[in-house]
């Protein structure tokens, strides 16, 4: 028998020039949409009435652009959302996910975009419920002093010294949740990202572990608006070189950045529940 | 307060060389390990006594890479789930991965290694249960005939011309559960793959979704011991170029493969619930 | 002023299905085309006669794929620089470079298409002459026997012990010139191919370098119509695993494979002029 | 017979870090060395005598990043050429290429590093000459005015429409000859990249030719110390979507940004041989 499934179209490549003032702007999105239903006979036989093909949720996304003019990208996830929720009757849920590639601006018409990280939104939809998320991703960050990791547990496999004072690094995903979906998210995303790189920043780590929940707990308490927030940080290791065969001290300061393995720590911090019910 | 965490190492890569004969072999792997448990004083306090460290995680991988001989890389992640598990205190759940390239013979000690088909393994256990997946990702197929896409809903955003004749590609994901983790699984991977392509191949395809469960429950059928299987198949669309400028007909021959947008396929394929009670 | 340039367009990706028999063929192409010639009005002056744009040059692909049919890349490469020649006065010189996706038969009209490595061939093309190259890339190699590195030069800077095994892995890019381009090619590329894995799986290698030459001279000995061939070969490095901290013993048998930093060693291999007089 | 040939280490992944003044530095660098000379003997014979190991060049690089304080990649080039050259007697060509990753300060000791723009240097030197290049890659930069493309050549296959008004936007790689390897470099990089995206931004585009050229000049025109610019621009084409189908009309303003195919732009600009003679 068929279990849980979805489908949808994903890596919807657009970009909306706003020429309405003479300092053009840019939004350049990546969209992907995600339905699900009762989609059994699509499956079991073949019949696709009642599918709305990927070919049109693509058209779907680019026909609404229309509507993204002076508007966040959370707002446009919510636009989708609905869309495709009363335009067929199938479809019980509905997900949209945007990611915005940033760009800085040059002069009144030219711009610079090489930043890999970006802001993320995802709405969420049921027939009954709707959550928005807004989030960012691929901020590459560095810490070179305030990090230690030491008094970890040992056994015979550990050969890991303990170290007062290492490099910290991580390529940041964080993705936060609102109380509300209606909520005006104007400079929000900024503040909260500011709020994240401010708390790595200043943080005393005893952990990535220990630094992601001061980050986390930093948004909750800054930010009343948002209810919980998801944080994954890979630790980026920066490995001290030997220089002893060359007759060479290194004092914390030659290091081999290395892509592989690489910690992956990941945790939601949430409010009390009973902070919700006061 | 702090919501569901975890962490881990990722990106341990493994080469086993197995001399035992003159005939080589190599095994080829990409570890991953994911614990859970009580980490609410690493993440609050910065206490770290408890925490085993990641590269204690890949020491680990290491060190038990010698119990690999002649064994399946899912009997691997069952003994470093266990070995974790009964090693930390604080540790309630361990999650490993494998990801093993295939090598070809070449000759008694060389090798071709070139597809970016992974053959996967995935061992979850808890204090309680055990649970063992077997997969692959990666595997890119296409179909040139039995393939179309029609009756599919038309809203004012659908321009999809229906068609009886389409290429279907995909890059293939599939995991399935095993009934057993002491299961045997020597030759298993290998039919039930053969499964797979098989059914991809012999199938009257009106979609991805009616293609994807028709090998999910073949699957099923063939293979007593699995008791669902999950499958993902992203559409790599191959768009019909229009020769007609150029006074050229396209008789279905010349094709535009894109790489985006993508259409995103997922299903999970299970048994009846009472074909468990029988 | 102006120096060297030229323009084209990459990442034309063309599929033709050849579907003149039951059992199909997939010819999976990524065409680049890039031409030289007098376009300095161009650059300098913004005058853009006589400059045919980079999209026609994908159309001209694909209006020419129908004569594809039955015939090897190395031809349609050199149909590509002949027309772009012929058709555009401004044009000195065309170059076409074409990759090939291998699709091994799953059935009369299903394939499997999971390999990286790549089926090459470039044709150069000036007023005067012509010149056509067959090759191939990312084929992942590795021999576990017959392979050491000893003698090398020591001074204050090396660390690296000797070793009379060793394991020796490469991604192999090779590309080898025709003596003349109306030659058929017909199994050549298949032969060539299989004469450089053979050379690798068997020969006692003393260095990637030892090695690389033995290949390409093999080839030069078994193919009297090429005339010379570059090999690249990246040292994809398996470095041995320190056991010793768990109290065991790694007798050659666990590694850690390592992308980063990766030896990149390059050689043409070419006929002695002499040869070629006789 | 032995053709050209050369060898060495790439990736190899160097992070220092100046922790000289509070306000820390780092210096993230990828170092890749290239050797050429007498080496038959290694190829044909397998005679390892007189070669540097690739893992000796890894070594030297870590060993001399000592040396790096306060200089820029320039002199570090510079002084890996040099060392490569002096200490073995085999070589007679040493390349050494850096590229780096610029952090942006955060704060005291904690920095983001996001952007995937290079800064880069390469020196080149042989037992008489030495040059030294400087450049960057990966900044991606729009324009969404002052951009068209029309009175370009037309032939049957021919079908892309003549504009006034396109996004033009590119991923851009520049490399620059300075006239003297001892020049002061300090600045200087900043001052040529702002040169570079100023006239990008300002310049009313005829064709991505045109813009390159006019970049190019005006380096050659600010900078009297460079002698040549190499410049590659991608053309990374933003395809206006067609909303007719949906009763729409898209003024300009709906783009579907694609990666494949794309044009690929490459010119040098360099002083008149008059110039270098007075």
């Amino acid at each position: 028998m068929l279990g849980r499934n979805s489908y949808g179209k994903s890596g919807i490549r657009l970009v909306r020039l706003d020429r309405a003032s003479a300092d053009h702007a840019v939004s350049d999105l990546t969209v992907a949409v995600r339905l699900e239903g009762d989609f059994e006979a699509v499956h079991v036989a073949g019949d696709n009435s009642g599918l709305v093909a990927t070919d049109t949720m693509k058209n779907t996304v680019y026909a609404r652009a229309k509507d993204l003019a002076g508007r966040e990208i959370e707002d446009f996830a919510l636009t989708l959302t609905d869309h495709f929720l009363r335009e067929n009757a199938h479809v019980s849920g509905a997900e949209v996910s945007i990611e915005e590639r940033i760009w800085s601006r040059l002069g009144a018409s030219a711009f610079e975009g090489s930043s890999q990280e970006r802001r993320t939104s995802r709405a969420v939809r049921s027939r009954e419920t709707v959550v928005v998320h807004s989030g960012l991703k691929g901020a590459l960050i560095l810490k070179s002093a305030r990090s230690g990791f030491s008094g970890f547990a040992r056994d015979r496999y550990t050969t890991l010294p303990e170290t007062g004072d290492r490099i910290l690094a991580t390529s940041l995903t964080a993705e936060w949740t609102h109380a509300s979906p209606s909520r005006s998210r104007a400079d929000a995303w900024d503040a909260v990202r500011r709020t994240l790189l401010e708390t790595f920043a200043a943080h005393d780590s005893a952990s990535v572990q220990h630094t992601m929940y001061a980050m986390g707990e930093a948004v909750l308490q800054a930010h009343p608006g948002i209810t919980e927030i998801r944080l994954t940080m890979p630790n980026r290791h920066h490995l001290l070189v030997d220089l002893a065969p060359f007759g060479l001290k290194n004092e914390n300061e030659i290091f081999v950045a290395t892509e592989e393995p690489y910690g992956l720590i990941e945790a939601t911090v949430k409010r009390e529940p009973d902070t919700k019910e006061r």
